[in-house]
């Protein structure tokens, strides 16, 4: 995937809208992890927000907490078994879950935390609040830099031309795959 | 729609992981109104939680604020344009959005804001916190019942083998389309 070509993307939102699965990244410039969050949304175009949610007990949340940052990847189809494989494995357990899952971490250029380079959209994010959930916290960040890969974005919304599939998680071991799209007419 | 049979779901978190766009529905028992929310996420499985993002001048938002409830409707494909439609009109300019896009509007079981007929899947919704996020606010609610037309369900999950087409918002009048789904086999 090393030759793919990305672009900078200045409305993230467009890509998180659609609701697929993301892998967050996460780490201290030493220690490093990941992991797979369903329950993700924007929380503003400009300047750009998301939330998500994590159990306070995630080997990654502590990362996350101390460092104040993550990165956001989002995984296309062909990625789907190690979105699974890298839920299933805690960093607790695990010394790279990059190596345990066969993904590519690359550095980000304005946090510490190591970005996927094999997502096919990559976020750079600060946090910004945390909300208690009890077991879990609702992490807001703000999105400091994104980019996608060219083949996969176009007029500003992802595009499904050049064979884009995303995965949205269902439950268990089983996505919802998008790979087309629908242009309502107006006056419709 | 109205032979449809719809069935109690008690894991609405399933409904809602794979990130369609939803139809909020509100109303005190005399005004009601709709509109359509793409950014939203679970917060919680048991008891469930969810949380939406909506524009604070809203004139559905007020009367969300007023009662403190609201209906979350998931359409499937065939309520595409009417979902564009109702997002390009206010409250504030017609009496009944509901006649205007061509939506039933039903008795909810648990509050009184209405719920959409046609939607595949709607829930009931009491506002248990707000977030003032400046001009639009994060709104989370506990999901007091949820229910789904049988025929997209099946096992605690989405089932798109009767035909099911899942609409995910990626801008402007258009969105991404999931109707298949992968299983990932353990140990890949």
């Amino acid at each position: 995937m090393s030759e793919q070509n990305y672009m900078k993307v200045n409305n993230p939102h467009r890509l998180l809208t659609p609701g697929s699965v993301v892998l967050i990244s996460v780490g201290d410039g030493e220690d490093d992890n990941f992991f797979p969050v369903a329950w993700n949304m924007t929380l503003r175009k400009s300047p750009p927000m998301v939330a998500i949610l994590s159990g306070k007990r995630h080997y990654s949340y502590q990362l996350m907490d101390k460092t104040g940052e993550f990165g956001l990847n989002i995984p296309d189809r062909s990625l789907a078994a190690k979105v699974i494989k890298s839920g299933k494995v805690s960093g607790h357990d695990i010394d790279d879950k990059f190596a345990h899952t066969g993904l590519t971490k690359i550095h980000a250029g304005h946090i510490k935390a190591p970005l996927v380079q094999e997502a096919v959209a990559r976020m750079e994010c600060r946090i910004s609040q945390v909300n208690d959930m009890g077991g879990s916290a609702l992490v807001i960040a703000q999105i400091l830099h994104s980019e996608v890969r060219q083949d996969c974005f176009s007029d500003g919304k992802w595009d499904f031309s050049q064979g884009l599939e995303l995965i949205h998680h269902m439950g268990g071991n089983q996505f919802a795959v998008s790979n087309t799209s629908i242009q309502i007419k107006e006056g419709n």
